[in-house]
């Protein structure tokens, strides 16, 4: 009989969302009332509409595909040259930034590019998340068979775990052990925290003093309004041997339901064979994608480049301006609650502490069945997360300023 | 030092569209003026317009992403459920199958699901291949490490090649040893064949009797013209227990360019533990897909959904009698060339035998020199394929025209 693969049965059973979708569903079955006053501030989705330029190249791209003598068929799996190009220049090369064209490879999400790159990853490494952390870095691990069992708390026995805290600002500093993969997130899901150039540097140095290589996940990129904080890891002397970046359209564009991101593999980062040899690992991952992947719909490329007009890049800051609004309200409201806040300045997540004694859980029902607010209970993140919760800011101005007015009527 | 994944290293240098590529451009960089005659029957593209019914489709749902109150974010990673619905009513239980809404996964490719879909499976599976076979089927497998060196000839050690050849008209029947895992392409890429419900029924009861799982590609169903033929595995009783089904929008709705595909994994269908426990295998690609895929672009979900309408169908029909034309054209001309042909009745890809003596990449280069036609060299696909050649009917009428003209002019 064929074989499954026995590491998927390590996966603790329920992914956090699906958990959270229970219990509202319950909670709006039995209180229809409070259902109608539900406002939704847990998955972190885009609400407003895509920006005109988008809808402009895609109406105009769709056209194209209607024509014979324009249509598209089979694209460069990696991205077509133009969209390579417009990332290359305008998110690299003019904020001075070495990367070239080909090293952008243009996927259809950030999520697929996070899992899938540990294809071109040997089994051996010994892999670093922070926590509370972003699940898909653990569970892709786990269904690759690098992690152990979970414990009670869900850790899996082989990660090493690197604890956020109100201490550290939930930036937690490189380890005093070695491992060879790291996954880093800045501005980070959940905590809205953001790494600044000092502690990025530290980074960069460890995983070139350990010849370790940082996974650096930058999708909220767009989100920091602190010049002083870095928007890529290779503004850090020394991250073009030591670092891959993941970047998405989907919480700058809106692109959560249309689906475009890219991944920056330097020519010049190397692993090594299992008998020592380095390699330059941008040909492994060129083979990857060509070979499992099969590009992006055209329409969704050149909605994409439109991101990057003049007119593209004013409704993308418009779009971010507005939920770092909702975000300064949402802080607002959670610091007149009286509790201790961190994120939602330079990120669109809100990362708030539960008072003494109340768990994420208990403070996610609470929140739900007293205030009709969905939040996303921290624990869900990772046993650092315990006794916190994250509020995402992305909605309308009126629903986050609703949640603020809330939020402090609760009685603890 | 991180360490790569090996198994990369053992790929064959080119996949064989790059090389092809290489030799038809330096051919046209030598020889401009044959290169203003050249006409590419290589590349499996689709060559006509997408069909009306789904510009319709994509102009409405980009209109719906302009406006925040019918704006689309996250879907659900799987696929919505109109979708999955209009899939599993018109191409499955309205032909008397039994396929359940929720055994349909929508992703963006049959390439991206033949490569994922080992995420699920275990290491320990003995895996057989037809030959000539898809090189996407070996290269994924070669990556995940499940075969040793190529020999000089391409083929890994540790596969099950099994040869097809005029003999057998290119279907090879069920290995004499048993294997846990079988790709089964039909209409085949590249040989045209197509399985009638007697060989099919052959290899489900090969795998119900060896507890094996056949992974069938179906992109090409819909060139089935001839009634006796099977559609889908699932017309093959039992086959429930044992198949896994790949179906794709690429070559009926000319989706080449605007990305969806769709696999069938039946909630019956089963594998082993590494303790020999039977577990279903739904489960494990459902939580592949959530953990590691985001969902196809919405406004492609709506195009899709739009070939199950009757304009739709009827547009796909007249797609599909298009190339299906060309092929007839095609296989008249390479008939009159004196030369062996199967394939092009019942699919696009015409498979033809080379003159005794001429290698496959011989014959690509005499009929690039001399007719300025681009095929692709069989050997590509295979070292049963050597001595042969496969035209692609995926063209304009007067090219396909042209090249039946231009194949009986060849002196070999």
């Amino acid at each position: 009989m064929a074989f499954l693969n026995d590491h998927h049965l390590k996966l603790k059973a329920g992914y956090l969302f699906p958990e959270i979708s229970r219990r509202v569903k319950a909670f709006c079955d039995a209180n229809p009332a409070a259902a109608q006053r539900l406002i939704r501030c847990g998955i972190g989705d885009v609400t407003e509409a895509l920006p005109p330029a988008c809808i402009a190249a895609l109406h105009q791209a769709v056209d194209e595909m209607a024509d014979r003598a324009t249509f598209k068929g089979y694209g460069p799996e990696q991205g077509y040259e133009w969209l390579r190009a417009a990332i290359a220049q305008n998110d690299y090369r003019a904020r001075g930034l070495d990367v070239a064209d080909d090293e952008i490879f243009v996927s259809d999400g950030s999520k697929c590019d996070c899992g899938n790159i540990l294809d071109i990853f040997g089994h051996q490494n010994r892999i670093a998340v922070t926590d509370p952390v972003y699940p898909v870095y653990v569970d892709t691990n786990v269904m690759a068979g690098h992690t152990g069992p979970a414990d009670d708390a869900g850790a899996y026995a082989g990660l090493v775990y690197l604890a956020g805290n109100a201490a550290n600002g939930f930036v937690p500093a490189p380890p005093s052990e070695g491992v060879d993969l790291i996954y880093l997130c800045s501005p980070n899901n959940p905590t809205g925290a953001v790494m600044t150039r000092e502690q990025l540097t530290a980074w960069v140095n460890y995983a070139l003093q350990n010849r370790a290589i940082i996974l650096f996940d930058a999708a909220y990129e767009a989100y920091i309004s602190d010049p002083a904080l870095p928007h890529s890891i290779f503004e850090i002397p020394g991250a073009r041997e030591c670092a891959i970046e993941f970047r998405s359209f989907s919480k700058n564009g809106g692109f959560t339901g249309t689906r475009c991101a890219f991944t920056v593999v330097p020519k010049t980062l190397m692993a090594q064979t299992a008998s020592g040899e380095p390699r330059p690992l941008h040909p492994l991952w060129l083979r990857r994608m060509t070979t499992k992947f099969n590009g992006v719909s055209y329409p969704v490329q050149r909605a994409a480049e439109a991101l990057y007009s003049t007119e593209g890049k004013a409704q993308v800051r418009a779009l971010i301006e507005h939920y770092l609004g909702n975000a300064r309200v949402l802080v607002a409201g959670a610091q007149a609650a009286g509790r201790p806040v961190f994120g939602g300045v330079n990120a669109p997540y809100i990362w708030v502490q539960t008072p003494a004694g109340t768990t994420s859980w208990q403070a996610f029902d609470k929140i739900l069945h007293e205030a009709n607010v969905v939040i996303t209970p921290g624990s869900g993140f990772g046993k650092a997360g315990e006794g916190w919760f994250r509020i995402s800011s992305f909605n309308r101005r009126a629903n986050a300023e609703e949640v603020a007015r809330r939020l402090p009527e609760l009685k603890w």
